[in-house]
């Protein structure tokens, strides 16, 4: 089969490459397209590698058709259209995965588009449920909300009845943020924690965070009592200073989570729960996948350039064919 | 009724107080005994305020026999032996507090020794289990594990079948807390971390911690993946680094928690889980009051001062008569 491959100058080349072996517990997807998630730009540059007996090719969800499952699987069935969490794989005309991984599209959303929605929606479920434990009537504060997992969590507070604050580095980013249904906005250049504070002055429930070091002291002073910090990315470093006396009397939690080295067990109750619990609002239009572009497979560097230059808003789809 | 005040030199003194009001929800205990908790040494100088609404009479817990109910007391009877958890009055003749909050004396233990159990098995059940979620086989790291807290810790840990790693400041104390149920130990003055680390050479899976600051770094470097530190104090002071790649990287949890400022429900269903979970262990002698001393409430400066030069190995009860 083809895949892409990673040439030592970091450019990417779809050609050969192995197949996968399919285990008892495994479906075998033929892939309609993936998408592009910063963790592949991360990997590429050789700073994340792939968990142990993972798979080298890039892409951590798909979408596609069923071709073969192993004797063990119970839930697929070969012919199905699923869209899939992977460990790693997705940039490639196949792919292996545990079925639990591996959950019908959503009613209303083309097999394209539902390449964009397992990483996203996984992360986003496991770091505001089950992790911080969002709860009606929170106020949560998403960095980089035009992000695709800030334009999924957006839409998972508002249809969980919560209120968010976006910070994006364009103003064009955050007017789109606002009309996905986040609250408010600020520009990452202006005092956003200004202006956090005086959007919530008693301070933020959550904190979605990819950035890491530079923020963490200003994300400590406007979480609230009882406030959960999620921190799931470094963008901006990973040393900074911090004062316990806060963390303490006001009960705060700090929370560092990835999903791809979680055990296939979450992974699978994550998607079970995205199935029974989000899916339904996509069917409903409530909740809408977010896609900034659609390019070929072919055209993987082009679509990891328009990322590392932080121009999307939303996700970048690769299909395949 | 008599309670103590602190004098202007931080001298207590057992002179008249105010009788405490009743409301609905509330219990009034006639008080046979309170503990001393190292909290009530910082109220004194000033440094932790009792909760808005709460008594300014210092004293987190006690034992006695209940004179009085409110209206909508259920589960509680007149003359019922109790021990209850407070946000403040326990230094005194008579206290109220909501029902939820007392809970009967656990079988097989006197009222006076009694008086020494609710704070330090709140805390702990609240932050090994409901915070950090204490799993059978998880390795347990407890700074001062001759504390009251400490000692209750160890104990729970080895009911729980989880092993328990202490340190603490004289050969002494360590020997009490390795013949109390702790697996190992370290002299705080001498690389306890280094020794933690040849104990658990892939990180312990929780940390109860009263220092803070000091050993914060520390800390995270011994915590396993996907482990929780869990802060209760800052004797350490408050200040810090903190390397966000391992929270990260590792899925660590930083988890803040104070139990005095939480809401009735919660301290009621602490309360609850301890009588349905824990007083079981004292009745089948598996669990035991760990006591320092008996002091009558008048030498209540004497109990203050062993505390304050950390000469207790456990806990230190005040007999009110």
């Amino acid at each position: 089969m083809r895949a892409i491959n990673i040439l030592e100058n970091k450019k990417l080349e779809w050609s050969e490459s192995n197949f996968p072996s399919i285990s008892d517990n495994d479906v075998l997807i033929k892939i309609s397209a993936t998408s592009v998630n910063r963790a592949d730009i991360v990997q590429k540059n050789g700073l994340y590698p792939p968990p142990p007996g993972g798979s080298n090719i890039l892409g951590l969800e798909c979408s596609g058709i069923i071709e073969k499952i192993g004797k063990n699987v119970k839930n697929r069935k070969v012919g199905e259209k699923v869209c899939a969490l992977l460990a790693g794989g997705g940039y490639a005309e196949y792919v292996s995965c545990p079925e639990v991984q591996a959950i019908p599209i959503p009613e209303g959303i083309n097999l394209i588009e539902a390449s964009s929605l397992p990483e996203v929606y996984a992360t986003c479920w496991l770091n505001l449920f089950l992790e911080a434990n969002l709860t009606k009537g929170d106020k949560v504060l998403l960095h980089a909300g035009a992000s695709g997992i800030g334009t999924a969590a957006i839409q998972l507070c508002k249809a969980f009845e919560c209120e968010s604050f976006v910070t994006a580095g364009t103003q064009e980013k955050i007017n789109f943020c606002t009309e996905l249904g986040a609250t408010n906005g600020a520009l990452r250049t202006e005092e956003p924690f200004k202006k956090i504070k005086e959007w919530s002055p008693d301070g933020v429930n959550i904190i979605l965070d990819p950035v890491g070091g530079n923020y963490f002291e200003d994300n400590i002073n406007v979480l609230s009592i009882e406030g959960r910090l999620v921190i799931i990315g470094l963008m901006g470093g990973i040393k900074s200073s911090i004062n316990l006396g806060s963390i303490l009397m006001k009960r705060q939690k700090i929370i560092g989570s990835t999903i791809r080295a979680r055990s296939v067990s979450i992974k699978g109750r994550i998607m079970s729960d995205l199935y029974q619990n989000v899916w339904p609002f996509f069917k409903a239009k409530k909740i809408k996948p977010c896609v900034h572009a659609i390019l070929n497979i072919n055209d993987a560097n082009v679509a990891h350039r328009i990322m590392e230059e932080d121009k999307n808003i939303g996700k970048i789809i690769l299909e395949i064919n």
